[in-house]
């Protein structure tokens, strides 16, 4: 099962793109709106990785390539491109499932602050610009770039599943669950969302006010 | 240092009666509206406790009564009377700090949703309410009342403090850090309190969708 990172060279899709290396066997492939961006990027990833000696998958491609070459889309975009991602690369798409990670957050003085669009969460936006027939499920959202990419980082963290069609869960969750450390919960139907997002903002304001918090995750006990 | 619980006859009110009456020494007044609905439960918590070996100092007394007489008022009452008991105990208020638990949600098929007044969030409610010179505190939003009532289950939590007065939110953190399994962390200004009120139907809706996860709680990693 082959998962595809659109915007896999920001920092979370960078993340996501070496843990699913190192955690699975996986082919991964780097979605980028350049496929020569997306090329750089998968063998920087897989240069880093036979450093510590691990082998890897990992190839380049744009955005559109990369979703229809998948079975997995992980859309690891900022949210205010998202929807048009979506509709972009949604000629390609057949029998793929769409992953969000992404979160609506606005900042003032005192921190960020979840701002969902006017669907209500990021993930129910990607619901309702992608093909009917394609199934959607929020995951990832609650989790740190920065632990993701330090490779020395033990994880110990939850990522939340939401989503209408069950197969699609299932698939993710255990795509999640592949990656050492992350533990996937079941949240409910895509309707149960903006909760699941409006972590994000909290986390990063604890890490601003809390010490030693920086880069928080979530864990549910 | 003495603790009102307003609503302390109700379920996440006995469960921080119960809590701090063992972790602490700090004598504990259950609030209610009627004296002696609130006298009987101070009675029954105390011999809950004596029959576990534990001495307490739990009274009973009107919420007015109660939050005139305590150090710390606890405002453990549903989020849609909070605004008018503040109102009504506001002349009874010196140097109090008023401390807030309370979180707007509303159902629907999907799970529950995080539903704020129109101040943004009830903590911000609270703090329009209440006298000027009263600061105002948020904590122990996201606890499970079965998890805190259930004296034989180990916390093991974190809860989260959010207020814009330094000294008062230093002294509602050494308080929630006194209860075993209890660990404060910061999240910053009143402003920041929508995003912690948001984890409470979050873990409402992972209890009903994930199994073994009722009454979870969360914990920052």
């Amino acid at each position: 099962m082959t998962v595809a990172l659109l915007g896999g060279t920001g920092d979370i899709g960078e993340g996501l793109a070496l843990r699913l290396a190192i955690d699975t066997d996986r082919p991964i492939i780097v979605g980028s709106r350049e496929a020569k961006k997306a090329q750089t990027a998968a063998t920087e990833y897989e240069s880093r990785l036979a450093d510590r000696g691990i082998e890897s998958r990992i190839t380049g491609a744009t955005n559109a390539e990369a979703a229809g070459r998948a079975d997995i889309v992980v859309l690891a975009i900022p949210p205010f491109h998202v929807g048009d991602t979506v509709e972009s690369i949604a000629s390609h798409l057949d029998e793929q499932i769409l992953v969000t990670p992404g979160v609506g957050m606005q900042g003032d003085d005192a921190g960020l602050h979840y701002h969902p669009p006017d669907t209500g969460s990021v993930t129910e936006l990607v619901a309702e610009r992608a093909p009917d027939d394609v199934p959607v499920v929020g995951a990832f959202h609650n989790l740190s770039a920065e632990r993701l990419t330090d490779l020395d980082s033990e994880l110990d963290l939850d990522t939340l599943i939401v989503g209408d069609n069950p197969d699609a869960k299932d698939t993710v969750m255990s795509l999640a669950n592949e990656i050492n450390g992350l533990r996937a919960l079941h949240a409910g139907p895509l309707a149960n969302a903006a909760e699941v997002e409006s972590v994000t903002p909290l986390v990063i304001n604890i890490g601003r006010y809390s010490e030693g918090m920086r880069d928080a995750g979530v864990k549910f006990i």
